[in-house]
């Protein structure tokens, strides 16, 4: 495992530099199945239309779903499947992204947005060339999970709590989960969110453009 | 990768010998991080009290939490931690099953419930040597997911559709859910449940004492 690790390091490292040389912002975006990433960029890439030149690369273990709902945003997008080429893997790695950026113009992009396999463990341990890792956390989810998987909230460089306006029709404790997340990763930014409302999506949005590149 | 699964399957084939010599019936209960299994289960428990020995064996990369929650009702109960042991897997395995079993007493055990790790890839590569897979999902993780995560819910022998009291919040279309469903396992046995207010429970209950060895 520490192997597959070491490689990985080293190829993420290309990336980084094939990043940098192209002026890209990278973000790998990661969170449990249905946390809300999808439905969040799909506000994202409305909020920063004519603002900022967006890419996506989508990570799923089949389909081209995600990537066909963000299609009618006519940004570059390619779909990288961990399935057929890569054996089902539950994460993105940094070969993975690396097959996908041929497909990309990165000369052309100034946020790159990597969208992760749906998964609270294994995509934190593989670095793929990002600048910032942003979690996202849908309060459907429950108080405790940053104990229960700390490797991905503590390495994450903002943590989007998602699904918010459905805070009145849970038991959901927003103080223990902020709580929880102190302890694993004591002081990360946080931004309250709903991507179905648009809560919280500038404040999303304003991250993005003041860390591009 | 395929050497790694040969292994478990011998160490699998050992577990269900030794389940099948003490007359335990196994499920391997399933799902995305949050989905609900511990609430379902400590429905389950209070429901099955009298009639069924239950044993659990609590899947966590890190903490008691969950076995802690559950330890009220006074059932054997073991928790098996992927990280400290095992290098923070995103799963069980049988190797790991196998090293919680000396902690259970199963002669006096009717059904054993394996609470595996949250996440919807890697558990479904994984016999542990179960009868029955059991997933638990919930409504708010999307209509699309039985599409990009086909294993799990492929290797699915009943799901418990969880979480249903939120649906009239959301914009979740359950007959399309249940469709793509029955895309990727056509006619899987499932159970519309809330385990916050109850509804299915006594269903899922039936299940289980219907599968008593």
């Amino acid at each position: 495992m520490e192997g597959v690790l070491d490689a990985n390091d080293a190829l993420a490292q290309a990336n980084r530099e094939r990043f940098d040389g192209a002026g890209n912002y990278v973000v790998n975006m990661m969170s449990s199945p249905g946390a809300g990433k999808t439905a969040l960029l799909e506000r994202t890439l409305e909020c920063l239309r004519g603002k900022l030149r967006l890419g996506i690369l989508e990570g799923d273990v089949q389909t081209t779903l995600d990537a066909d709902r963000l299609a009618r945003f006519h940004v570059p997008l390619v779909q990288v499947n961990t399935d057929p080429g890569f054996g089902g893997e539950c994460h993105l790695d940094a070969n993975m992204v690396r097959s996908g950026l041929s497909e990309l113009p990165l000369d052309d992009i100034d946020v790159l947005v990597i969208e992760n396999v749906g998964n609270l463990v294994c995509p934190a341990e593989f670095k793929v060339g990002e600048d910032a890792r942003v979690m996202v956390y849908s309060v459907t989810e429950g108080e405790e999970k940053p104990l229960k998987y700390p490797l991905m909230f503590r390495s994450a460089d903002l943590v989007i709590v998602n699904k918010v306006d459905l805070l009145q029709y849970l038991d959901f404790d927003l103080e223990q989960f902020l709580g929880n997340l102190d302890t694993v990763n004591p002081g990360v930014q946080r931004i309250l969110a709903s991507a179905r409302t648009g809560q919280g999506v500038d404040e999303w949005c304003s991250w993005l453009q003041h860390r591009k590149v």
